[in-house]
């Protein structure tokens, strides 16, 4: 082991509204946790502010802990699409910047070295190397919260695509005359069983205001018609996208995480029934849930990071 | 160069109704073609009979023109679902055979040894090295033929997937409530978007018996109303599939090949209108037909043989 065994990254997870941070030991265990708000009404200057004061404040935490030289780097997970290679954030729905070069302002005013790298690609970077795709290669991640996200994972690896743009599942057309979605198109995933999706659509339907999506899926299994009907689109809806992604990637295993994970057998079992229905050719890949939870897109950009700077 | 340069491979690309073969010389290119039928409804073993005659007869071209040791090994594609780490033939739905170790039943007739791939995967590897997907790195390539298949290339080599099952684009559902595939599903790309479809299509609409899919593009173009409804759905069908293709693989570039690809701009000028106004993320990839016709399968085959056979 080298002496970096003895060091520390501090990990960040920019998010809509937070900013999940931690320092991370050698194994992309969090050793330390904090958290801030994300600022991103007030615009690109203030959600970078943000992002270098909470790397700061973890720096330190490391250095306490690994020693003044403690602190190897910086590793960065952030939404949208992200040009991982030159360390660009191109854009995001819920952030409000574009086309800036985040790793090298972040390593500017920190004085560290600093990794970009997309959030879902990162959570599946930690559940391949520590959680629910252990063991697997060749896996697909979808993460299911406020919209629907997915990394391809080869031989462990997130594959980012031609453009950083790999892993759209949720605009994916799942119902070609279905409801429209929020980046103009029509029918896609994300539309529909995404968990701000199922909120809505129960919502509409005279379903209680303010309902979680995991509330929604509890209530279905209780029977209550409205739920059942928007939940049981949703299931669908999710079954088509991922049988489709299992023509064309043909993963070993299915790992689901964001907040909809938490629905569990509400939506785990159902799901696998309907994808195995609508899985043609071969046996369908196991669907399971993640492991790490809402650690996971810290922990990732922590690993990544260690392996830019610190490979072995 | 070593000693290869002045050598050959033996390939041969299996089809339904046809073997083609040829003698590759170390860049690829045909030097010597023949082929046979493939006697599918005689069985697997007249099927395996037929191939090593043919690469017999060619490894004895290629003896004449390249010296006795002169003939390096069989680059041999085949259809369906193909284990090529194993060589071994899994099964395919116009081919007699299941679980077959074909490369080690067809090195031991031959004496030479033999790397065994997908057709498809194969057609792509050669338009990623010699085609239309030169420096594009990572682009998707999908063969229009009697079926609708797919490989994702990833720095110019083809990605096989989990189970050697990757590419299974024309399975992939683009009308929820459409026609029924011959797989079992319903919708499926191919079972409104191949040429056999459009073919069926057709003619079950009360256009000319025996037309053509090409011949049903060019009567679409000629304004016949028929073949317009036909063509129209199988264009907006291929749209959707590749559009959400598109989404989950961010590719560089769209490479079509198969008989279907010889539409020419009745197929790829309202196709790509169609995927442009699919596509919401970015800028749509380039789609453009494939460079090598229908020697891509053979050429593929010799390149895989020889980087597996022969690297560097």
């Amino acid at each position: 082991m080298s002496a970096a065994a003895a060091a520390c990254v501090v990990a960040l997870d920019v998010g809509g509204t937070t900013i999940k941070g931690g320092v991370c030991d050698r194994d992309a265990a969090v050793v330390h946790r904090e958290r801030r708000g994300t600022a991103a009404r007030d615009g690109a200057g203030a959600v970078v502010d943000g992002i270098v004061a909470l790397a700061d404040a973890l720096a330190a935490d490391g250095r306490r802990r690994f020693g003044a030289d403690g602190v190897v780097g910086i590793g960065l997970a952030v939404p949208g699409l992200v040009d991982e290679a030159r360390g660009v954030a191109l854009e995001a729905v819920n952030l409000p910047w574009r086309d800036l070069a985040l790793a090298d302002v972040v390593a500017g005013r920190s004085g560290l070295p600093v990794v970009l790298s997309h959030d879902v690609r990162a959570a599946a970077a930690a559940e391949a190397a520590l959680g629910a795709g252990r063991g697997a290669g060749d896996f697909l991640f979808v993460a299911i919260g406020t919209g629907i996200g997915a990394a391809i994972v080869v031989g462990g690896e997130p594959y980012a695509g031609a453009h950083g743009r790999a892993g759209e599942l949720g605009h994916t057309v799942v119902e070609p005359d279905g409801p429209p979605c929020e980046c103009g198109g029509a029918g896609h995933l994300e539309a529909i069983a995404s968990a701000a999706a199922i909120e809505r659509a129960y919502a509409d339907a005279g379903g209680a205001d303010g309902a979680s999506a995991r509330e929604v899926a509890a209530l279905a299994r209780a029977s209550d018609p409205i739920a059942r009907s928007v939940w049981d689109r949703a299931v669908a809806a999710l079954a088509a996208g991922l049988a489709s992604a299992v023509a064309v990637l043909d993963p070993a295993r299915i790992v689901i995480g964001g907040g909809l994970a938490g629905a569990g057998d509400a939506l785990f079992a159902p799901l696998a029934a309907a994808v195995a229905d609508r899985v043609d050719v071969g046996a369908p890949p196991p669907i399971v849930p993640a492991a790490l939870g809402a650690e996971a897109g810290c922990r990732g950009a922590a690993l990544l990071a260690w392996r830019a700077l610190a490979p072995g």
